[in-house]
């Protein structure tokens, strides 16, 4: 079969064997974003055209292609689900020569009732269930997802604001003005990450990144990794209690920052593999209701 | 006297009685950002010739123009800081024809050891000073100062980033593009205060303005509104304890936003003169060291 995650600004194919291995892949920045309703079945066809020439038949698609700014709108799915609900509610894509199937995305209510929602990473998430029954796991970015996995399902999840408050942050006030990019700087990363762990609301911790930087106790180089240190710090601190082991699952650089914020706040890291989505693709497609 | 309250955006000029009344006021949009070295003077002179000429020859100014920025830069003085200390530490402006004196600003350190400053909030603070012996003040903006008082003096105070961080969400994010202009919806201010006090970090709370209105569950024209009572209502639930009295200083739609949040948190807000800062810089000039 063939594995597609599809999202706002990228597209991720793999041909897949039985058995669920990657024979081949392929990845490029054609994400849904900027993509007319024709373009997506051409820009599909166009990356995955030689597979299917040479004989495959069934492409799974995740990701945010399924959502109301993509190409068809996979409505979400609440929780608790796992690869069963989720393969009996793919929704079928008109396609000349394959049958092509969009998983849906999942939703979910917090304690106060406000709606959650994630579309994509259920696939990445069912990628590490196969073996982990039972667990947290985190899928760190814009929209960060940390969800409860039990019983071979998610049960739930809750979304953190932090790589997007970051971006703000660093583009639309005066702290930004004071930072330099450039690669994390490991010690000022830290300090954030102490310093999320301190008295104080994020609203007051977010002006110390100013102040330190007025009275020489922050240099501009070090600014941007002390704020992201100091979000990514809250957030962890937010999701977890000391002493849980969590599954990272995404971008390899961004997942080893996680890492650090999560033994810093008494809990375990396990780095999961950055192909979750085809192993998830693969393991809602072998129940998948193909015709 | 002549009393000025110059800050970033903003200039306003008080002449005063000897018993602190204001005989005649001024109000310009000359802040100074914009303003070079030449021009600090010419924008005084221009604003209080009139009564320089009636007579008066003792200026007191307060502000950001006594920042690095400003006129000339009067460093911060430690806290605990009341009038007597405030006017042992004004810095002499080289000014033809008057004596100018410039209130300097204030420092304290928070429980982690991280710098705290405020510039112009000082002198507001005093102006409420002098029959609030004890308490706790709010002087609401882009950077929300709190202060406590004891024994007539600033006691120490805490900074929180509440208004620039709800610029930066309302411009920089996906939040605000859902977002309409307007005058604040009293109901939706209300549900985001509300949504403050319920379990969950502000980084989850601000991903559900999102998901609220991606549901139907928040207009576009309630979802700023929505998130300034969510934002303020963060900011005051960390800054005060139920029961706490609160002393509001500031611009009186503001205020009465903050007053909101104050009681929905269990407190009491006072509203204060919006001429603080001229009775603090006449109480700061009863005891200045004028020649």
């Amino acid at each position: 079969m063939i594995a597609v995650d599809w999202g706002t600004s990228s597209f991720r194919a793999f041909r897949l064997a039985a058995d669920g291995g990657v024979i081949a892949r392929g990845a490029a920045a054609d994400g849904i974003l900027g993509l007319s309703q024709g373009g997506f079945e051409a820009t599909l066809r166009r990356h995955i055209g030689a597979w299917l020439d040479a004989g495959e038949r069934h492409v799974l698609l995740s990701g945010m292609v399924g959502s109301r700014q993509g190409w068809i709108e996979a409505p979400y799915l609440p929780c608790p689900a796992g690869a069963a609900e989720i393969a009996a509610a793919l929704v079928r894509v008109p396609f000349e020569g394959a049958e092509v199937l969009l998983v849906p995305g999942l939703s979910d209510h917090d304690e106060g009732g406000v709606p959650e929602v994630m579309r994509g990473e259920e696939t990445q998430i069912l990628g590490v269930i196969d073996y982990l029954a039972d667990g947290l796991a985190c899928l760190p970015g814009s929209h960060s997802k940390w969800a409860r996995i039990g019983g071979g399902r998610i049960l739930g999840f809750r979304t953190f604001f932090s790589g997007e408050a970051f971006a703000a942050m660093r583009s639309a006030t005066i702290l930004g003005r004071m930072m330099q990019d450039g690669e994390t700087d490991p010690a000022a990363f830290a300090r954030g990450l102490a310093r999320a762990g301190e008295a104080g609301h994020l609203l007051h911790h977010l002006f110390g990144v100013r102040t330190l930087g007025l009275f020489g106790q922050l240099a501009e180089s070090e600014s941007a990794s002390y704020l992201s240190g100091l979000l990514i710090g809250h957030e962890v601190r937010a999701a977890m209690e000391p002493g849980a082991r969590v599954h990272l699952i995404g971008a390899p650089a961004l997942c080893t920052l996680y890492a650090r914020a999560i033994e810093a706040a008494g809990g375990m890291a396990i780095l999961e593999d950055s192909d979750a989505a085809a192993t998830g693709l693969h393991l809602i497609g072998r129940t998948a209701p193909w015709r």
